[in-house]
């Protein structure tokens, strides 16, 4: 039986307040991770940790602050968040997760439980400062290479590693970190949409199906730049009309498969002036899909159509891969379980895969993982106008809570 | 009857060569108008003119030169051409023209002449240094504004109004050269074609039809941008993509249509980033048409064109006319006389419309005009590998005297 008498979900929205009066102003929340003002919200988030009974906090090497209630067995569910914003964010991105998951420990920590209960602060999620996002879930995973963000420094040339050190950090032992997953069995996240759909649909709450795997690709077009008056259309080659295009028909992809994304971002053209057609384009294509072969059949089509464009445009085409990363999607048990959380205390629920990336994208591989998704007004996030009604961050922390019971229940019965 | 025994068209091959070596370096081309170099070339022109019995030099309140070699009748043929050039500009642009019609001058004024003949030589028609182009020939035409160009400067700060004094001319006497004109009865002109149409037909020669008029506008998509993640397709207000949409249609409606041209070359998108779809897009717009109702056609048929697409893409159009001139066409009887001129000299013609301006747009509202275009190599001009095979350059010098010859009689008849 799930008990929710004590979830408090209210206090939750005031904590959410007053974080944002301490770490926040005029210009939105300022929790860049390894500076003062996120050390401020972590001595925070560990004096209310301290206040509940029978939950011991530690950090690990990695920066990633852990809180656990031991239960009946040493199996665990983790419920994970983070404290660390973009500078000028919004008082929502990872807090609420946080403050949800410290709310259930509040409830659950003082009743009988079959398994482990513990709250991860992830440290550093944004990459705010050096550029590199997930850095400590990623540690704690494994999947962490340290030379590879040896190099990164701040806008002010500081190194990561002495920014680590600075913290306690030693970038070379932060994926010690990964025995705190020894005992892990299952990862639940609540995070904010940081997109429309919910909004649209009028649900305050979603069940999230994973996130999207990424190919991220420049394609560029090389013809001849030549005067707008004497050369005749047909003799042109003209690049900026192959990538024009190119971009529809990526777009006409995207559109036209079930939820998935095809975007064109970066357009350069040259010479880019009024009297010449363009010799030269290049664009970016970033493509987004929740199934690794739905994603590959993408840039397939894509490559096809730029080709084909390329072709009829006579230019010449080149494509280079910048990033990509597979599709992580979430376990289906989990999942059930989340839409049941999500009816109970909403009435309804919609399943719908996540476009950022979140921290459960690193539990993903390892362990079951799911995540809720709060409605975001305005899709908007990374910005101070972030926001969600309060009604509906009461209904997420009230969906955490469920969520966390049903899941120590699902694993204890493994 | 015409006779050409006298044409030296090598002679006017050499002394092109010989005004390059004096004038020009490695870089090219230095005659930018109102400087030393231009002067000197000047100099060097007249010259060569003072080597012609009977023939009398003069310089206009504009600074263009004239030489007038009297005829039977006060009725005068003008055969225009420029000695200025851009900066770092090609051996032919501009002073071809001139150097052709020197050399007519040299056969033709020696003989009965029903007509005056005069050659021009235009001052400033680049405009390289202050931005105004056809300066001399607009003045002399009348269609100057003294006021429009008096605050204009060079790149060191240098005024148009002072330049001029340093060469003699003053703005607000520059339109008393249109005396010049009064007894004017016809134009000719030869230029290179700063295009690729004559080198792909494998004509040596062509017949200008008339300059284009020109729509100059930027088009301006407004939407909203958004994260590529979050954002699913359906929802999105893709400015980049309704302004791809309207280029390739603009394209597609001058491509449909006779020798026209419609260019999109400035391309401008915010945020221009690779994780976000783009919420704003300015192109430029180009259309060019010889006759001026298709002109008025196209751009009807382009805002139509770009309202379906910001209305298919859910965005906001605004359209900003930059500029426009209208359509000079040439004269009927000339344009035949011209065509017979070519086909002596080189077999074949063939008919075309000039891409660029030059300053027999400004005389064609005054009198009968007509141009005939040499072949231009990979339509290249404005640096230094414009080119023309001399062959065809010779070919173009005996046109310009046949030419000159058959409007002399076609003005003489009339």
């Amino acid at each position: 039986m799930v008990d929710t008498q004590q979830v408090d979900s209210r206090r939750a929205v005031d904590e959410l307040k007053e974080l944002a009066e301490l770490t926040g102003g005029p210009g939105g929340a300022r929790r860049v991770c390894w500076t003062e003002e996120w050390r401020n919200a972590r001595e925070w988030l560990k004096g209310k940790l301290a206040e509940i009974d029978g939950v011991e906090v530690e950090t690990d090497e990695a920066g990633n602050l852990w809180a656990t209630a031991p239960g009946e067995s040493e199996d665990e569910v983790l419920i994970g968040g983070h404290m660390d914003s973009v500078p000028e964010g919004g008082w929502l991105d990872g807090s609420l997760n946080t403050i949800a998951g410290l709310e259930a420990m509040r409830v659950l920590a003082p009743q009988r439980r079959p398994v482990t209960l513990r709250l991860v602060d992830w440290a550093d999620e944004e990459g705010a400062r050096f550029g590199r996002s997930l850095l400590g879930s990623s540690a704690t995973a494994g999947s962490l290479d340290p030379d590879s963000v040896r190099g990164l420094t701040d806008r002010d040339g500081v190194a990561l590693p002495d920014a680590l050190a600075e913290n306690g950090v030693d970038l070379d032992r932060m994926k010690e970190s990964h025995r705190q997953l020894k005992n892990a069995r299952a990862y639940i996240e609540l995070h904010i949409e940081q997109g429309p759909v919910l909004e649209r649909m009028g649900l305050p709450l979603g069940v999230v199906l994973g996130t999207f795997g990424v190919e991220r690709h420049m394609v560029r077009f090389r013809g001849q730049h030549a005067h707008s008056g004497s050369t005749p259309m047909d003799v042109r080659r003209d690049a900026f009309l192959a990538a024009a295009k190119s971009a529809l028909a990526f777009r006409d992809d995207a559109a036209s498969r079930d939820d998935v994304r095809g975007t064109t971002g970066i357009v350069n053209v040259n010479p880019g002036i009024v009297t010449a057609f363009n010799g030269w384009c290049e664009t970016s294509l970033d493509q987004r899909a929740l199934d690794a072969d739905v994603l590959a059949d993408m840039l397939e089509k894509a490559k096809e159509a730029s080709e084909k464009a390329a072709s009829e445009e006579n230019v010449e085409l080149e494509w280079e891969k910048v990033w990509e990363i597979e599709p992580r999607p979430f376990d289906d048990d989990l999942i059930e379980l989340a839409d049941e959380a999500v009816q109970e205390v909403a009435g309804s629920s919609h399943r719908l895969a996540s476009g950022p990336l979140h921290d459960a994208a690193e539990m993903a591989p390892l362990m079951p993982t799911v995540m809720l998704f709060a409605k975001s007004l305005r899709g908007l996030s990374h910005t101070k106008e972030e926001d969600t009604p309060e009604e509906d961050i009461e209904l997420s922390v009230q969906a955490v809570h469920r969520l966390a019971q049903k899941t120590m229940q699902w694993v204890g019965n493994r």
